[in-house]
């Protein structure tokens, strides 16, 4: 399975990225990390639909999990688009669902905070305000790219991430200034979160080249600025400077990941391109 | 937690549908038979979200469970409302999440056809399928209802069924008049499923209150019709009389309803009224 390959090319086992010229493997290996961000986090949401506490809220998470899997989809029909366009490899065709279904974990670009478990309702509600505050100005910067198609989608999509960051800073807001249980449990999950977040920051080289690194300081900024407002309504603590965890950009994750695309990916691994 | 009761009041173990009037309480199970058949299979093709072979065909069927779930929430809210207006037992309040996650398996009214394993695309499309053409029929006599508010529920989610019917249609044409593999996929798809579509029209007292016996024998014959020429379209045999299973609309379930509503109720049985 390792070896199988997204390209849908029996025999060709080369490293699939390098046959790309290297502006474009840049852009695709980005895409892909936007993608993967997407579908993971959209799976970890969609564990919540028929598991919520209340329907309102099973629908509503359900909801942004269909707006994250929407997103991952135009991202990787790009991703795939350009890697057509500019592979040398003849015969080579990769498509949104070769991308989602056929690359291992290792090829995987996702953040590391997406393919933590779901936790307890106040983990995942700060999970996602932690990443939508993240999303929100990452596609603000992107839709003034010089990639057009890239703006595009980040055009489209900025609507909804508004949303979700409504909606996930309302939870954070309501659980940490609730109850004492609920306090309690928000101040566990910034425990096991927050080390996941500087991961945003960090620009691996496939991101330099369409956000430069006074980019990412400003977008780090500008993201503790939001999460300490919240924070403080939410009468919950920042935290300070702490060691963070990183490698999900380039493909090193956590034993998480794994459990999730052997489940994700095995009808189309067991039965490549049937659809039943 | 056979006796905990969906009415959040834990000093009454009678029948809770003894206490009301008896129009209503008819009224109030018909509405739960709808709410409750809504959310099992709303939860069924949920479990697909991640898992589908294909992520367009995993959007839909979750975008399908949420509208499902919608139609849930009205019914149930509206039977709440009815519950608690009618009741003569004080300090009972019922709410759409208690009537959704307090009651047991014997309490729900589902039809069995919805409570079925998925098995694989192919019956899960054919699952669909029979029960959008059973759906579409039963809402477009109840926008008729002299209930305005059952007629109005009807009306807005008759859309809804409107597409599902298209869209589970095409999938039994595609696979259908597939391949070998998908055509015989149906072919067992289609005895799996058969025994449980007679139970849609043999009604219970609650629906015979409105909904009379000439109309459910001309809803047999417009979804036998309709099911007809979506096969002859599919190259599918309509099968001849046989036995039915009966029993979900008066609580007597097959073995799988008993799973779900334990993975469903968990954390609302658990925590209750808590809201993480």
């Amino acid at each position: 399975m390792q070896n199988a390959g997204f390209i849908n090319n029996k025999e060709n086992e080369e490293d699939k990225h390098a046959s790309l010229n290297p502006p474009s493997a840049g852009r695709v290996a980005f895409l892909l990390h936007l993608a993967d961000t997407n579908l993971i986090l959209a799976q970890r949401n969609a564990e919540w639909c028929g598991h919520g506490p209340i329907l309102e809220q099973d629908i509503a998470i359900t909801n942004i999990s269909l707006d994250l899997l929407g997103q991952a989809r135009n991202f990787y029909q790009y991703a795939a688009d350009l890697f057509n366009q500019s592979t040398d490899l003849p015969g080579t065709i990769a498509t949104e669902d070769s991308l989602a279904y056929l690359r291992t974990e290792r090829e995987f670009k996702n953040l590391l905070l997406v393919e933590l478990p779901n936790g307890d309702w106040a983990q995942t509600m700060l999970r996602q305000f932690f990443f939508s505050v993240y999303q929100y100005g990452l596609y603000n910067q992107l839709i003034n790219s010089s990639d057009l198609q890239l703006a595009a989608i980040a055009g489209k999509s900025i609507k909804e991430v508004a949303y979700h960051l409504k909606w996930s800073s309302e939870w954070v807001v309501r659980l940490g200034d609730g109850t004492d249980e609920s306090h309690e449990r928000m101040l566990k999950a910034i425990e096991n979160l927050w080390p996941y977040t500087g991961e945003f920051f960090i620009p691996e080289d496939y991101e330099t080249s369409l956000l430069n690194k006074i980019t990412m300081a400003s977008l780090k900024g500008a993201w503790l600025l939001k999460v300490s407002d919240i924070f403080e309504a939410a009468t919950l603590p920042v935290p300070g400077n702490t060691y963070m965890q990183t490698g999900g950009k380039t493909g090193n994750h956590t034993e998480h990941l794994g459990f999730i695309l052997a489940e994700m990916q095995y009808l189309q691994r067991t039965y490549p391109n049937s659809i039943w």
